[in-house]
């Protein structure tokens, strides 16, 4: 008989909408990687999945002990002498973007494809959408491509790209300021080489981070108090969302020196943009100029959640802060066009 | 000979990337209104135009106080024996959104349009675009459409429904969760009637605002404590942009919990999404249906930028926070749909 070689997936899941079902206080994450693999039907048949239940969790409460969790256990499979071909790991929309990007720092180098898929609509609806996203998730974690990945509504987007930009659209996911990695379309899964970061390097496990990093969005007239606040609080970084292309007011209530007097007290300001799309680009400014001559960060292209998860992960891996603004100088997977 | 009746246009300008020119400093808002319609040429000349400098200001810098003398040149407007078809303000981009938003609380029922505009290229350089943005305004301006409105990019935008998207772009604003008011075709303005809220009610100017509104963007593992803090700094509103429907943290790390207590101390809460697009909705989960109950507020479809400024604008209102409540329950010019 004709044996044919299945690529190996090992199926992480965490809970989220996808593995939810009706119980007595209303839906909760309950169902098993088993019973979403039987849920699947044929679809899993093509692989040889093994499935570990790590979390059951809405990902609202998905946070730095559990992206370290969720890391280690990408890790071990890594290692395996299952020689798995790729990860798969199931999660709740809400808060997907930011356990992309932080695994994207965390599993650096990763030797096989991670994906993370998840649902808007729970996988027993039958109107579902996790029967397509985690279709979608096994073809690219079969696909040999080294990285952490998003896959949901037949696209893959880069782990440092995805942001939820939708809270119940089946499209909720968009690759910002990067073209998807890959799509599904009648041929099958398309990869766009051309928008993946190629690694060579071998993987490292890099999950120490620090969670103290305080996301700032302004709005017209806030208070410049705020970063003594946030100093007292022991906040070892912050990123600002600025107006526009970097922009702060510093008429009556002067943030501009604030930033720079945080910064030189030893915490690690990073500036970009409340705007979704598009570059920021705080050396326009006058002001500016002189913050960022004092230490101060851009986010450039960044998406927000992957400047914050960066921080948190370069804070984690320093104290040294010229080493921090190093790291951040670099794209580490395609989070940034410096 | 056959005299034309112009429709008459108050122009106020407040500064902003549209009136800038080279300095020794670089580009700074130095043009005033006549330079600004001089380089419009003839597309001004249908209309019988005065200009009013108000401002001179980088929209970085546009801030509460602003809010108010824009708001109160507006109204000027209004009552003047000069008998305005429209006002036309430009502003820069940064902060237009808000500008645009409080406008819509501030100027109640305004008898006529109030148009604001802006660009992305100053008006000298060649490819800018100032000149369709200011062509757009006049015409949305000379409408008779009662509104506070963006034009930008042959598009219009209800002023509460404004979002900054692109740093560079010229499609910079977006109309969130709802249809454009209008926009420019071969037909000249086209309106879409269904988009625009009616208003019959006359006039009223309501521009005493609390500018002691904290938007709090979380991300994942955020420390409960910023709640205390900023009840220490006297904020009396704070807007919580949550992750997807209105999801919060609260294994470890009780946001929820928080959030209820920070609004039995009095400090009004509303809950929105850090999801640009689509509806929160609180009340589907268990823990949101019990802070509902408690006096937290949802901010359904409506823009970040909607919800601060129309809780600013409430809580100046009244120090009653049933009133608040109430004033948030209704829908003042298409913020909101409940």
């Amino acid at each position: 008989m004709n044996q044919t070689y299945k690529k190996k997936i090992l199926l992480l899941t965490t809970g989220g909408t996808i593995a939810s079902g009706p119980t007595n206080e209303g839906l909760a994450p309950v169902l098993n990687g088993d019973k979403l693999l039987s849920l699947l039907g044929p679809a899993s048949n093509g692989y040889s999945i093994t499935v570990r239940d790590i979390l059951s969790l809405d990902s609202s409460n998905i946070q730095p002990e559990e992206w370290k969790l969720i890391a280690r256990s990408t890790a071990s499979a890594f290692s395996s002498q299952e020689g798995y071909d790729g990860v798969v790991i199931t999660h709740g929309t809400d808060t997907m973007a930011y356990t992309a990007s932080i695994l994207s720092f965390m599993l650096r180098n990763p030797p096989i494809p991670v994906v993370i898929t998840g649902s808007q609509l729970p996988i027993f609806h039958p109107l579902t959408d996790a029967l397509e996203n985690l279709r979608t998730a096994f073809a690219m974690a079969a696909s040999g491509i080294r990285g952490v990945f998003v896959a949901f509504n037949r696209k893959i987007i880069l782990g440092t790209r995805a942001v939820k930009v939708r809270t119940t659209g089946f499209d909720a996911f968009e690759s910002v300021n990067s073209p998807c990695a890959a799509w599904i379309d009648g041929t099958g899964l398309r990869v766009n080489h051309d928008a993946i970061p190629l690694v060579f390097d071998p993987f490292s496990l890099e999950d120490h981070i620090c969670g103290s990093v305080f996301l700032l969005k302004l709005t017209p007239g806030l208070d410049p108090g705020i970063f003594d606040m946030l100093g007292k609080m022991n906040y070892r970084g912050i990123v600002i969302e600025a107006f526009g292309l970097g922009g702060l007011h510093f008429i009556r209530r002067d943030l501009i020196s604030k930033l720079q007097m945080t910064s030189e007290l030893g915490i690690t300001v990073v500036v970009c943009s409340q705007c979704l799309y598009e570059r920021s680009d705080f050396s326009i400014y006058q002001a500016g100029q002189k913050a960022l001559e004092q230490g101060v960060l851009q986010g450039f292209d960044m998406t927000t959640e992957a400047a914050v998860t960066k921080l948190m992960w370069a804070l984690g891996k320093t104290e040294d802060l010229q080493e921090v603004r190093r790291l951040f100088s670099q794209s580490l997977f395609g989070e940034v066009v410096i």
